[in-house]
């Protein structure tokens, strides 16, 4: 598919002004790329002062009255979003108007309830992680290799959506059709309960003794990593997201209700089948989401111990590298109360070999191997 | 406290023979780490072939019957630990007699009720990690850094209490004393649980369409990594420590049900505040995790686009270290469909001035920057 829609892209990129409301991390963004590439953006924001930053950095031009952009990207919050895409076609009749926000369905029932014609509007959802930083954080590159996620209707002309392709494609992401519907969905399944999740589980180390969280270890340090997030913005697309969030927090609850019952009566019969079945439907859960490079590849770990000190890690992948051992993942652990950390490395299963011999050679200390 | 324990340590290094029973990635580790300081390194295990395995690679020599231990340690299976201890006390009557296992009331339970003497037995429990791999696996250095529980009783004397903890001491482990119940609520919160959510949310993903797993991030990648755990040791785990995990549970089910009502009726007075509260105090319960040895420090975190070639990441941390900037944490990042990946780099805010400006110097690509 991505093949087909490169081809499209390349006939339709983006060309004239792209006029970008909202100078923030993903909008700026944008703006950089594009004006690397040589685009006319014209920058709006309701503040000044991030306007002011987003131009100084060269995310591109403050916008003009006169200006008459052939595309308008909207990337503002979600709770404006759909008023700004309502003024945006009011005033640009020429252009085709999009939006990067994380939500997709309810903007659209937003504007239809006023009447407002989307013929000229396509929504779109990089998913480009770091939401927080603002202008000055932006980079023209937050989006290559990234999934662009660009809904289409009914309505949707095809020299419209290879417009919005075409920015997914110069911008270097990879665009994914959906409807809003199925996109709403996917974001509640793979990125909205998962952070709520994380949240509620971290919440629950708030009253919990020290003593107890020093026996914390790498798995509930990833399991919780992102709740550190910010509350601001995950309201807006929790409260914009709010059905499809329901719908897989209720599945999850029910999960979590059988589980407990059978652990409750762990001696009873089918009970430890009941928690057999949820670890072993989590093993083909987990086995379904893309690793790398959207692959589901396989790898073996090797666990060296490093030193903690500047340049340890650069001789130890220096030295992966003479090997010719390609790190596929990696990953830094840290021994709390000591003054180093392990680095586990994934390889492919045939450099395993290559990989221990060699750094053992070379006066590595491998803590341990696993797939 | 630590440094009285090393100084107690001293005075209690092992010494005679130390018989471990259960030549698995534990036992067998323990074996190589003590047969490395020149201690006689008894190991039996009901697997002919996992024996052989052991000694084969260097974690001791088989068991005899005139052996005359100082200190058993039990290092089999969960649902079986407590036969094991029985047994060994029985045989071994001038021997203290401790275990590995990873829940620690539910032997002790079963011991009593038994009406076995106790007085020479200690529990405890080394946070080292990976279960998985059997004799082959087994490393000297998997406990170094990490946490070992030992638990205490009245009955317990002050020097078999010293000799368990000298044997932690002399694997590189820290000593930490608790008694089983904070033991066993401690591990339900930061261990059991979060497996549990781990897998139950990675479970929501088996029926899930294709296109919306597409749209996974390293988020949900993190969040869900555990769920590829081992469900047969899981199930003897979580059934061994059920109340306690059931315990948790309950608490973060009316956690969730009450941020999916507050999602049910987003508009309602007071619900974007529950929504937030719950991201607000996940914020604060993810704070509370240890860091990187044991500390809470703030680093930030810089994004460096690295090409998927063998080598790459080595000229990386070598031009960093030569740079004086030290990695204090880092995770690769992989752009589905794209050839290379990100490198989030940890580092101290200190730091992060002359990592960017070196790194771009030398030709770096710099996706992002945040704290």
């Amino acid at each position: 598919m991505s093949d087909t829609l490169i081809t499209r892209a390349r006939a339709a990129r983006v060309r004239g002004t792209v006029r970008i409301v909202g100078a923030g991390l993903l909008g700026a963004s944008i703006g950089h790329a594009l004006t690397a590439e040589g685009v006319d953006v014209a920058l709006a924001d309701s503040s000044p002062a991030q306007l002011r930053l987003a131009v100084d950095y060269g995310a591109g031009r403050r916008a003009r009255d006169d200006d008459d952009p052939t595309l308008v990207v909207v990337a503002v919050p979600p709770d404006v979003t759909a008023d700004v895409i309502e003024r945006e076609l009011a005033s640009f009749p020429n252009a085709v108007v999009t939006d990067v926000a994380s939500v997709k369905s309810e903007p659209v029932r937003a504007l239809r309830e006023r009447g407002v014609d989307l013929a000229r509007y396509i929504g779109s959802h990089p998913l480009a992680g770091r939401e927080r930083g603002g202008a000055i954080a932006a980079r023209a590159d937050i989006f290559v290799g990234r999934p662009w996620v660009v809904c289409r209707d009914e309505e949707t002309s095809a020299a419209d959506l290879a417009l919005v392709e075409g920015l997914a494609l110069d911008l270097g992401a990879t665009p994914i059709e959906m409807t809003p519907d199925e996109h709403d969905r996917a974001v509640a399944l793979v990125s909205h309960v998962p952070q709520l999740v994380a949240s509620l589980l971290a919440g629950r180390f708030v009253d919990a003794p020290d003593g107890s969280l020093r026996l914390a270890g790498q798995g509930v340090r990833d399991t919780t990593r992102i709740a550190a997030s910010a509350p601001e913005l995950w309201v807006q697309i929790l409260g914009a997201n709010a059905e499809p969030v329901v719908d897989v927090l209720e599945a999850l609850a029910a999960d979590l209700s059988s589980v407990a019952d059978a652990l409750r009566a762990p001696d009873a019969p089918g009970a430890r089948r009941a928690v057999a079945d949820t670890i072993r439907r989590g093993n083909d859960g987990v086995e379904r989401l893309p690793g790398k490079h959207g692959q589901n590849r396989r790898f073996e770990t090797i666990v060296v111990m490093v030193d903690d000190t500047a340049g340890q890690l650069g001789r130890l992948f220096g030295e992966l590298g003479e090997l010719e051992v390609n790190v596929e993942d990696l990953r830094l652990e840290h021994s709390p109360g000591a003054q180093f950390g392990l680095a586990e490395i994934s390889v492919v299963p045939s450099a395993v070999r290559r990989a221990i011999d060699g750094l053992e050679a070379r006066g590595w200390r491998i803590a341990s191997v696993n797939d």
